[in-house]
C-alpha cells in the first residue's frame, strides 16, 4: 500500500505517491488557479492523484489514503477546511469533495502541521516523544507533534505560533490582532525593518546588495550583509533574532517539547541563525537552570509537504 | 484500592485518601517546616499518609499509589524534583526517598498540573478531550491535560503559563526574565498597580476598603471596588483582563484545548472576571470568525491539590 500526499498551495498543487519507508515514488502537479470555484480545484487534484499513482505503475487499489496539507485552518476530524485566506476558501468540504472522486480515507491537516510530521518521521526530530516546529517563512507557521500525531488543537487553530501576542498593541496583523509573532519574525518582518535601515542608512551593504533599489531587498540579502558584519543588516537580525528567542520561551513555558525545529525560508540561513539564536535563549528562557528543549534546523526540504500529507494517514 | 493524593505546600502538607469515584475518604495534614532537610519532610509526608490510611479503616496493602503536587518543576518519569523555590529543594529524589517508607508506585506533577487535572476528572472540564487551567493566584501557574493525562512537558517546564513572555523587555520577573504573563497576570500584579492608583488617587474606593492602610490593599478589595465602579479599580481590573486576554489568546493559537479553566484566588472573583474576559477576547483573538475554546470558572475549591494529585495514579 501507498499513502498519497497532497501540498496545496495558492499557486500549486503537488502530489507524491509516498511508500511506507518515506520515499517519494512519483510527483505530479497542477496550478491551483484559486480563483476558480473550489470544486474544480479538488477535481484537478484528483486528476493529479490518479496521474502519479499511473505513473508509480499501480491503481487506485494501491492507495491506503489521501492525506492533504492546506495553507490554512482545517478541522481534521470533520474534513472540512474552516478558512484558507490564499485560496479564499471558508467551510469547504474538501473530504467529501475528494470521494467523490477517489473513495478513500482523506485527512487533512495545516501545512505547518504536516511538515512537522514530515520532520518527527523522517527529518531533524525523529525519535522524539514532542516536537514543535516553527517555520519562519512569509509569514510564520507552527506545527506541535505528539508521540507521532499532529497536534492542531480542538477547533483546527492549534500550532499557530505566528499569531501568538508578542507585542502587547503592536503592530497590526492581517489576522485581525495586534503584535502577532509574525508582525517580528517573519521574512516579512525582516524586510520590512531593512527597509526602514535602508533609508535611515542608505550606506547599509544590504542597499548595495540590492542593487541600489529598495524593492529588490529580500530576505535571504539581510542574513548575508548580516554575516558579513553590516551594522544596519545585523540590527535587523538581531531583533529578528531576540524576537524569536522570546517565542522559543514561549513555547518551552507552555509546551515544553522535547525539540524544537526551526523551518521555513529564513531557516536556511542555517548555522548562522541556529547559533545566535541558540546564544541569546538562555537570556530569554525562564529558570535558567533548567533544562531547555533542543533546537535545531528542519532537514527536509520542499518535499516535507509531500511527505508530512501522506503520514496524516499512517 | 484507594488512591493517595499529597498537595505539599511550602506552609503545609495536606494529604487525602481517594476513592475510585474521586471523593476523599479521610484526611490528615502537618507544618511543611521547609527550612529542614528534606529527607525530615518527606518522612513526615510518609507519616500523614499512614495517619489517613489508618483513619480511612484501611492499610498499606489498600494503597494503589501515591501522587504528589509539587510547588514547582518535577520530572515525573524519574521521580525528582528538578525545582521548589518555595522549599529551597534543587534535585531532590521525592519518589525514592517517598519509597523508603511506603513501596508503592509514587507519582509527582506541578501543582498546577495536577489541578487542572482534578477539574478534568471531576470539575469543569470532565469529558473534553483537551483542556488548559490557568491558575491566577500570587502567581500565575498553568496546567495541560491531554486525553485525561496531564502533560507536563518534555523537561517537567510544560503548564508554566506565568512564565510565558507578555511583554518585551517588561517588568522584571523572579524566574530571571523580564515581561512574564505572572508580572501583569496574577493576585500580586493586581495589587502592585492598586497601590500605584491609591498614591496617585487617593480617593479611591479600594483606599477607602483597606481602612486607609496601603498596606491592606489585597486582590479581592481592588476586585469589590471595580465591581462597585471605582475608576482607580476599574483601570486596574481593565489591564488584568486585558493581558490575561492576551495570554488566553496565546494559549489558543498555539494549543487551542477545547476549553481553558480559569482558578485560583483571582478566579473567585466569579462571574464578574469570567464576563469580562469573555467580551474583550474577540478583540484580542487571531482569525475572529473562527470558533475558539470554551472558557469556564474552575469548579473545584481547596480539594483539588489532594484528588488530581491521587488521580496521578489512576
Amino acid at each position: 500500500m501507498v499513502y498519497i500526499g497532497i501540498d496545496l498551495g495558492g499557486t500549486n498543487i503537488a502530489v507524491g505517491v509516498v511508500s511506507e519507508a518515506g520515499s517519494i515514488l512519483s510527483e505530479t502537479s497542477a496550478k491551483t488557479l484559486a480563483e476558480r470555484p473550489y470544486q474544480e480545484v479538488i477535481r484537478d487534484m484528483a486528476a493529479c492523484v490518479m496521474k502519479a499513482v499511473t505513473k508509480a505503475g499501480l491503481t487506485e487499489a494501491d492507495i491506503a489514503s489521501i492525506g492533504i496539507g492546506i495553507p490554512g485552518v482545517a478541522q481534521g476530524d470533520s474534513g472540512v477546511v474552516f478558512n484558507c485566506t490564499n485560496l479564499g476558501w471558508i467551510n469547504v468540504p474538501l473530504r467529501a469533495e475528494m470521494q467523490k472522486y477517489i473513495n478513500k480515507p482523506v485527512f487533512l491537516d495545516n501545512d505547518a502541521n504536516v511538515a512537522a510530521l514530515a520532520e518527527s518521521y523522517f527529518g531533524v526530530s525523529a525519535g522524539y516523544k514532542s516536537s514543535v516546529m516553527i517555520t519562519l517563512g512569509t509569514g510564520v507557521g507552527g506545527g506541535i507533534v505528539i508521540n507521532g500525531r499532529p497536534w492542531a488543537g480542538a477547533h483546527g487553530r492549534g500550532g499557530e505560533i505566528g499569531h501568538m501576542t508578542l507585542v502587547p498593541d503592536g503592530a497590526p496583523c492581517t489576522c485581525g490582532n495586534n503584535g502577532c509573532v509574525e508582525r517580528y519574525c517573519s521574512a516579512t518582518a525582516l524586510i520590512r525593518t531593512a527597509k526602514q535601515e535602508c533609508y535611515s542608512f542608505p550606506d547599509t551593504a544590504i542597499l548595495k546588495k540590492a542593487g541600489g533599489d529598495i524593492n529588490r531587498v529580500n530576505a535571504k540579502l539581510v542574513i548575508d550583509a548580516a554575516k558579513e558584519g553590516d551594522a544596519s543588516a545585523l540590527r535587523v537580525f538581531n531583533s529578528f533574532v531576540k524576537y524569536l528567542a522570546m517565542t522559543i520561551n514561549d513555547i518551552t513555558a507552555f509546551f515544553d517539547p522535547d525539540i524544537i525545529v526551526l523551518g521555513g525560508g529564513v531557516s536556511y540561513a542555517g548555522d548562522f541563525l541556529l547559533n545566535n539564536v541558540a546564544a541569546l535563549l538562555p537570556r530569554y528562557q525562564m529558570f535558567k537552570a533548567l533544562p531547555i528543549p533542543k533546537l535545531a534546523l528542519a532537514k527536509l526540504g520542499n518535499e516535507a509537504g509531500i511527505v508530512g500529507a501522506a503520514m496524516l494517514g499512517k
